[in-house]
């Protein structure tokens, strides 16, 4: 446990620090923070829960009877846990169904490859679709080729996604995916395979959701070393790369998927509400782990430690399990369906929100705090910083642009984020695959995030911080 | 280019060193032999030669299209390099296919699981098989098991394969996917499946041959972490676990394999033959990079070194890439057909055969030589260990066991065998997976093989030294 050694070495320093923000904050609230925080580096609450949501549920697609079950066993665990207000909130939802996917290169070097079909991705005829392939080193050749160019072809993209902590590598390709397929079927092409957007070289391929519906064409991913090995089969041969791409993905039934929330309701102002969370929907081909039993986890766990205090928070804290994060949905429907279902049905409650975060970024030890514009300057902000700089969390002065993927809708209804930002360095080399397993997840990396989790919790929720009010007016957070 | 630096440093040693040897060996040959290992380190061949290799012809199952398309490849490649008397020579060989392998969990918590089948297993009916799965955390649990015990049921063994730097876990546990499905099948099994032979916790499932035909059971391989969900299912419920298997997997063509076979042939002791090689067929799965891809270039690499000498070795030196080493075949036939078909047809030479040696297990460095028994107090031993030591390779005084699978015939009809052992440590993370790509070779781990094989070759056929003379009474090899 050197992250707990590495704790005991900062402790004297950390009380020192704290001595300012103490004064002005509330002495009692931050030793009650610290001592969250040391209890949550002993304990071990989240790893068991993402350990039994994946090997009781395995992939949690959206829509699918394994997420529904799921959805189930949490409202069960959080009213277990102690929880008010539990409860499971449905939503309609189509159910996307993978089927089968294949790939092969008929010529020059006639072998299969390995890829997935893309998330709302549909299906090519029973016998394939087979074409001249039109390979590009990166999107941006895709988007100059004119209409028609690629008439009767299948566009191919092998475009490397960048590592980097941020993720910043995924933003910059994620268009490929989303988009790539549409802009294909703009010039003309009749099947599309991209590059995962992974940042590894072993031999899984990435799904992740991509535009549905019409003026699209049957969409894949390929490993990173099918990539690599495209680029050798380019440079041994002039020929024309010949491919056959096989596909039975598809909107199957109608379904429903939901989201699950619990609450430790406040004492004092009890109609301020803290919202965090991540969602209990997965991709179906790993057992979602790292995406996102991970974060739902680490929220639940955090709160538990909250609920177990001797005293309940001033503010309340709502924890929410999204539903079908991953899987776009058929037009005029969009992905998000959970989060979108939430900020649209208390669409009257938005100013009762005093701000939301989720985690949504693996499993990864925090390494930053953002916060709203405008807080940098702010006693809370102090207090915050002297509790979480033990666990090697920074505060980062450039505002929360969002709170992750789930928060979007209600942060676009006016509600502050905050972030506690991972590192993702890694976080791409899984995401998505079939490789996204508990194996994945480093326990004292989880416990880490819990750390910071609730004793961040503990200060906001009893703390008067109004991030709306020092919002300067140009700042939409 | 580590290596090279340490060989830098290490030269003057290294000269110092072979002063006694070379009084008793032939100095001029050490000094040629070290010419050609320090050329090695700035050779590309090998890397050139399993990139394309791997390129061209993807997977190359023995038996199939590729692996005979690869074998017209092998043998021009062999004439453009100058080899002599290059020839394919073929035998008849049953073509396994695999079809579609899925394995699920139907209760208590029912979810996919990562699977193939393993080679030469048979498929199940349509509908699958479907039955209670009978878990072993070990091998021998499963045989202490009386007949009858399984009756009806599907055998799951999750035993782990422990990590070795010479794959001596790997040994320990090839008889249960070897063995394992007709020991269950003895005892009532409708199915069988054991945890992948692999020393990782990633998601790739192994294949691998298992024993043909009457008397066994439809039987896969599940990815390490499928292995570690079965075991938490187990702590998590008192339920009995029910499974379903489905393969369509089975010998569907007469078909036929290949050794491709060049020399350089010796001047002034021409008939006394050195046999060296690996393996140009690979499993399905991957594209048989370091499996046997690696081996094959390696040893062709070093013989096109010692081709493009200025005088021909005294001995001839042979490379053969075997064919079709990996899928057993339909009783009478039996594995390593490639490396049977070889020895069988050449009853009558085999004393003509002084030493042979294959290229077998991956792209990891060489670290020790093991000759024959009775050759370590030999000055061919002495001058071999001061030319290799600068590459890392110690000599090994316990003797050469076998010189690698496609050996094995060879060296049962009296043909002594040495052995460059490779590092296997990560060998088993990657051996007979889909992650078997050109991605995984480290070129210059590759050139340091090739220094190490070209170098041994040249010292050994400019030798006389007798191995089957040296060899002591009571010893095979
Ligand atoms: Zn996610
Ligand atoms: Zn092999």
């Amino acid at each position: 446990m050197r992250l707990s050694a590495r704790l005991l070495a900062a402790s004297a320093l950390a009380l020192s620090l704290v001595v300012a923000p103490a004064a002005a904050q509330d002495a009692r609230t931050i030793r009650e923070a610290e001592q969250l925080r040391d209890r949550a580096l002993q304990d071990n609450v989240a790893y068991e829960l993402v350990s039994e949501l994946t090997t009781r549920f395995g992939p949690r697609l959206g829509g699918s009877a394994s997420e529904q079950a799921s959805a189930r066993w949490g409202a069960d665990t959080f009213r277990q846990m102690g929880f008010d207000n539990v409860s499971i909130e449905e939503f309609p939802l189509a159910l996307w169904t993978r089927g089968e996917a294949r790939a092969e290169i008929l010529s020059p070097f006639p072998q299969p490859l390995e890829v997935v079909a893309l998330g709302g991705s549909h299906a090519t005829p029973p016998e394939g679709v087979e074409g001249e392939a039109a390979i590009f080193e990166t999107y941006q050749q895709l988007l100059d080729q004119p209409e028609g160019a690629l008439s009767g072809k299948i566009a191919v993209v092998l475009q490397d996604t960048v590592q980097a902590q941020d993720g910043r590598g995924y933003g910059a390709t994620s268009p490929i995916r989303g988009n790539g397929p549409t802009e294909a079927a703009k010039r003309g092409a009749v099947g599309y395979v991209l590059r995962s957007l992974g940042t590894h070289d072993h031999r899984f391929a990435h799904t992740g959701a991509t535009r549905v519906g019409e003026g699209t064409v049957p969409s894949f991913a390929m490993s990173p070393p099918d990539a690599d090995q495209l680029r050798r089969m380019i440079r041994l041969s002039d020929q024309p790369v010949r491919m056959r791409l096989f596909s039975s993905a598809g909107f199957t039934a109608d379904s429903h998927s939901q989201n699950v929330i619990g609450e430790v309701r406040g004492s004092g102002a009890a109609d301020e509400v803290i919202v965090i969370g991540g969602h209990l929907d997965s991709w179906d081909l790993g057992t979602g782990a790292i995406d996102d039993g991970a974060g739902v986890a680490i929220t639940a766990a955090a709160l538990k430690l909250i609920e177990d205090m001797p005293r309940k928070p001033r503010r309340t804290i709502r924890v929410v399990w999204w539903g079908s994060e991953e899987v776009s949905q058929p037009p005029p429907s969009q992905g998000l369906a959970g989060a979108r279902f939430y900020a649209a049905s208390r669409a009257g409650e938005m100013a009762t929100h005093v701000a939301i975060s989720e985690s949504d970024f693996g499993a990864g030890p925090i390494y930053s705090l953002t916060l709203p514009a405008g807080a940098a300057d702010t006693d809370f902000r102090r207090a915050a910083q002297a509790v979480l700089t033990p666990l090697g969390v920074l505060f980062d002065g450039s505002p929360a642009t969002g709170g992750g993927p789930d928060t979007g809708p209600t942060v676009a209804a006016g509600v502050p984020a905050f972030r506690l930002n991972q590192d993702g360095t890694d976080y791409f080399d899984t995401h998505h695959t079939a490789d996204d397993v508990l194996d994945r997840i480093d326990p004292e990396n989880l416990d880490q995030n819990v750390a910071a989790w609730a004793s961040f919790l503990w200060l906001l929720a009893n703390s008067d911080v109004d991030f709306r009010a020092l919002r300067p007016a140009s700042s939409a957070n």
